[in-house]
């Protein structure tokens, strides 16, 4: 019997029948887990041009046809409508459901976008023997509003959102290495060792996740995050759009090593 | 007319017919130049295995037969007793001679060792828009002894030698993605951001070099250094060995971009 440890359509059947509703951190090890925002039709198109203007926040991983609920380069069998333990819909900015299913308010004009994830370079660091601290402490990784922006396209702009991961300079610079090798993940970390240069004053007041110390002999190391679509749309509040809830991503088919370039 | 700008070969016959008699640095652009190391057979085993162990400080690009001139993988003209602008002689550890030309000095039990230097990777680096600082001002890139002991080798042990560059934190991101490209000529940072952390007290004090400014909004980036094997030998005080004179390398006839691994 496969349980939704083992494989990424495993993990989907489980959260389709109800059996698992919780994050999707640890499920389906090896596989590309994503971040997920539908659009009307009518935005699509603009939010697809900002995805492109901003790979390292933004790495499109997968797009469905209008009205579609499919994205087959992500898994054949995947519903995009009921493959996510739980989902949030936005009217016009405003929280107005959290459901754990869309079939309900689903419209023939929805795009879904998935976005790459952290989890599947966070797999390849620690199998390099780099420790990622929020997950040793059980936390969510700390996220900050930065001072860069994004570049803008129609409705979508605002600050780049990024994670850090404390770490010594020398693994610091394996990491670059590591990750470099994962554009599709968000790639190379876009600053480190200064977090005063990109506006962040307390790197212990996290505005998204949770606080993680950084000892006397690390540095900080900070990738563009997948938060940043999500904090984007809440800006430019679309009379209707859907989003993921924090932690329960889109487990997909893929694998993570499929997204290495080399 | 060819003049010694133009190829590696040029600038070697520019040098061994006197014409040239100064620093390499800026000849025959695009070249690979090297670290001259040469130490009596005696001690040449346990050099190489020095090398082998220490690769980022000491990678080791030609190596001679014992006694013979000729190394003929950088070069098939090459004459490594009169190619150098001008050399140092080293007895029991002493400075002895700084000639021109080895042929008064040469011995059968000689044994030649080229180990790559920056100049290739800053190349890469300059043509990326990343400024190296001591160019700019036209000074010697700054070094230091770190408190990062090298692996030891026979007689051969000592700190390792770094040198450094400072630049913003997405050029010192990048600088690591561009220099793991050459492992032959040092490859990736082996340390950013904290000097303190590798035993450096003030990083306007070099041990070798020369200070620059590093600004408020960069960090310094530190690369092993190929002064590392040259320190090691004056530890060991090998009975006889040469060095070349700082600054006057030997430039070979391999590419800088022969050395870029992808």
């Amino acid at each position: 019997m496969t349980s939704a440890q083992d494989t990424g359509l495993a993990a989907r059947l489980a959260i389709r029948s109800g059996a698992h509703r919780g994050p999707t951190s640890g499920l389906a090890g090896g596989y590309v887990q994503g971040n997920l925002a539908i659009l009307p039709k009518a935005l699509a198109a603009d939010f697809m041009r900002f995805c492109q203007l901003n790979p390292k926040p933004c790495p499109l991983i997968g797009a469905s046809a209008a009205g579609s609920w499919r994205v087959p380069e992500l898994g054949a069998d995947l519903d995009i409508r009921t493959d996510i333990p739980r989902y949030r819909v936005w009217q016009n900015g405003e929280l107005i459901a959290e459901p754990t299913d869309l079939r309900d308010v689903w419209r023939d004009d929805l795009v879904s976008f998935v976005i790459g994830c952290s989890f599947s370079f966070e797999e390849a660091l620690m199998a390099d023997g780099i420790e990622m601290r929020h997950i040793a402490l059980n936390k969510t990784v700390p996220m900050y509003r930065t001072s860069v922006a994004t570049a803008a396209a129609g409705p979508f702009h605002g600050p780049m959102v990024v994670s850090m991961r404390p770490m010594s300079p020398s693994h610091a610079i394996r990491a670059v290495q590591i990750t470099t090798r994962f554009p599709a993940v968000h790639g190379a970390p876009v600053h480190l060792g200064r977090p005063d240069l990109i506006g962040i004053k307390d790197i212990m007041k996290p505005d998204y996740g949770d606080a993680v110390p950084v000892r006397d002999d690390e540095i900080p190391v900070f990738w563009a995050c997948g938060v940043t679509p999500q904090s984007v749309i809440a800006t430019a509040k679309p009379d209707f759009c859907i989003t993921h809830y924090p932690g329960t991503m889109l487990v997909t088919d893929r694998k993570n090593t499929e997204f290495a370039i080399m």
